[in-house]
């Protein structure tokens, strides 16, 4: 299972966290880009670029599907060679596409990411869940097939999720708290080895408190934790996210990592990557093992 | 603005249908398919061939783009020539993508799909409200730009839209009210001539009641109401969702249309989802009529 895979790869680079790979054209050095046919090709250069040079450092890729639709069917290509190099790489990949439509479409959206034959497979997807069970079921079907997985929003980390994400129910527990019930009962019979199950949840980092109160409440769902970095979340705000043994939870980092050359226009964009990738990965471990 | 040109072409053609291209290679004849290269090419082929010949019957056109992604990068290009053929014949084009985001990531979705010099521009883009206003405003701030529309999920057609849907909140409204009143607030100041806001909401043809109470509480949103046909729902079943005019809503209809000719293998695929097309726009008329 792709989850067992995701806790091992992060306990052997001692690192839980994953590279964004948001890339717009606009961040790709210009001395790489004049070099390329085509913006997806520059952006497909600059992303594999990245990959081979954080191989050691991170074991987790974080592919955000609305830069590369952004470049038409061009980005999508480049999307899913993006997607395979970082496979046949050894990064475990999550798609966040956040997907979600009544069942019949969500079968199709579960062939494109995640299917054997999906043009766009990665090990990960990211769903959304306001259509209920019959929008999720198909891509936990494929989940069940082929040992994928799926992070489903519970909690997002934009400013305006609460609008409807911590509205309250009757019984005065907001509405996250209820999809995040749901969640955990989708994915009770995913558990793997590692004790986590393929039914993962994305909970924002920006929420420190809540997220504390959700790693209580489901002892058994992994989360992806974006917001740290660019959207201003810190290290110390997602330690309540990971478990007692500082398992359990990856975070997403894309700006911070892959824009880190653009802050110091001396060095080249790999290295600055590795030093900002390194930099995460002391500042995570250090509050991890503080608490 | 598009959502009074959408208003106009309905009156036009009086026919308060949306012909959905949910276009899987499997429903194309293989008469058709054999002559292609791809199939990518044949579903381009079987789109043309249906929008040429529903072109005088039908207003407007939704694509669903979980279809074209399951085809890959080329799916991806066939969606884009679908889309821009429509546009060409003057059709009104909805990209049913169900899109949601943060900000940044949405700006970027706005982009791909409403911006003008979007690769799959559409005239309209549903859109998916779990994450709040900051994740619906890049698509409003393009919708002020060039006159492009929204569809917001408000209540969605599936049989288990009501797991989260139709949560009570502490008020005792259902979530999707809470949704409903942040539609009808968003658009507000985007009322156009013919009395509907651009920002609009998708709401489900088979739940009857809660449309009608809808349609009474959200008296300047279109609506557009999937579910009609092969889901279930009938032309009686959405009478409560249009105005007293007979205005203010249309209804998508997918496989019933396209799949007509798999019904009987004699008919031309094009004659039989003309057939069907006009059967519907009959039905719909009566039963708007008969109120």
């Amino acid at each position: 299972m792709q989850i067992d895979r995701l806790t091992r790869a992060i306990r052997e680079r001692g690192n839980p966290s994953a590279l964004g790979l948001d890339t717009r054209i606009e961040y790709v050095p210009e001395s790489l880009a004049k070099g390329c046919p085509s913006a997806p090709d520059a952006v497909y250069a600059f992303n594999s670029a990245l990959l081979e040079g954080l191989r050691e450092i991170v074991p987790c890729v974080k592919v955000q599907s609305a830069y590369y639709e952004l470049m038409g069917p061009g980005g999508m290509s480049c999307m899913a060679r993006t997607i395979d190099e970082a496979r046949r790489m050894g990064y475990v990949v999550i798609v966040d596409a956040k997907r979600g439509d009544i069942g019949a479409t969500a079968s199709a959206y579960s062939g494109a990411f995640l299917a054997p034959d999906a043009p766009f497979r990665g090990d990960f997807l990211t769903v959304n869940p306001y259509l209920g069970y019959d929008g999720v079921e198909p891509f936990v079907y494929d989940c069940k097939g082929t040992g994928a997985g799926i992070f489903v929003l519970v909690k997002t980390s934009n400013p305006s999720s609460g609008e409807f994400q911590d509205l309250l129910a009757a019984d005065g527990r907001p509405f996250y708290d209820h999809v995040a019930d749901k969640v955990s009962q989708w994915g009770e019979d995913l558990i793997g080895d590692e004790g986590y199950s393929a039914v993962a949840a994305v909970v924002g980092a920006t929420y420190p408190k809540q997220g504390a109160e959700l790693r209580a409440r489901m002892p058994h769902t992994f989360f992806l934790l974006p917001g740290y970095g660019a959207q201003g979340a810190s290290a110390r705000d997602l330690a309540g996210c990971f478990d007692k043994k500082g398992g359990g939870a990856i975070v997403a980092a894309s700006r911070s990592i892959i824009c880190a050359h653009q802050k110091n226009k001396n060095a080249d964009f790999v290295s600055a990557a590795r030093r900002e990738a390194l930099r995460m990965k002391e500042e995570l471990s250090e509050v991890l093992r503080g608490r």
